[in-house]
């Protein structure tokens, strides 16, 4: 897929999921999110996405769609840095979109934004 | 959820992500799978994730659900070690499953086997 592609299916898929290491092991994690001038960002509460996000460590987010019927799918990877925002101007920034947490269940306050160092996207047909 | 639960989500979704280190950085990769024995098994072709099935590292194999109009969702987590089938009698019974390759363009005639250390499931409601 040519980096446009990719662009367009991160501005128009609404779940992708967050990777990192933690303890040793691989953290696999969805999340509800915004593509938001060129990078990504979610909302989480206090835990081990908002720690690792904290740890510059390799962070990956990965989105897909796939045709059980037809046996076709296409999946786009960014490998990049995440951050919490804390900045009060970006903070602002944020709130204006339309990102809200899907569960009621935690408090998720907190902003993580993912800037991609590399994006790659491939299609199964 | 409950491991009954996780253990029916796996038998009966035909797409996860697995996720593993790969020089340095994280990689999560959709492969089409079946849940055989209490494993995951996969076909892949030579390349990065088979070499990252033979180093013995931390392996992460997700796979979820959701929709985006009732802001519902779920995921399971499967934590473990991954090894490329190499047994003959092995691979003779998994030629007996359903699973092929979605592609035809690369030839997948390796099968990866991911042993779960650890399962664990959530839902989003």
């Amino acid at each position: 897929m040519t980096r446009a592609e990719c662009d367009h299916m991160l501005a128009t898929t609404p779940v992708g999921r967050v990777a990192f290491r933690s303890d040793g092991e691989i953290q696999v994690l969805p999340v509800n999110f915004a593509w938001v001038d060129g990078t990504i960002v979610f909302r989480t509460a206090a835990g081990a996405k908002l720690e690792a996000a904290a740890r510059l460590e390799p962070f990956a987010f990965e989105i897909d769609g796939w045709d059980a019927a037809t046996h076709t799918g296409w999946s786009v990877l960014v490998k990049g840095t995440s951050m919490e925002v804390l900045d009060d101007g970006a903070l602002s920034a944020l709130a204006l979109t339309h990102l809200r947490p899907w569960s009621g269940a935690v408090d998720k306050r907190r902003w993580v934004r993912i800037r991609p160092d590399e994006i790659t996207g491939r299609k199964i047909v």
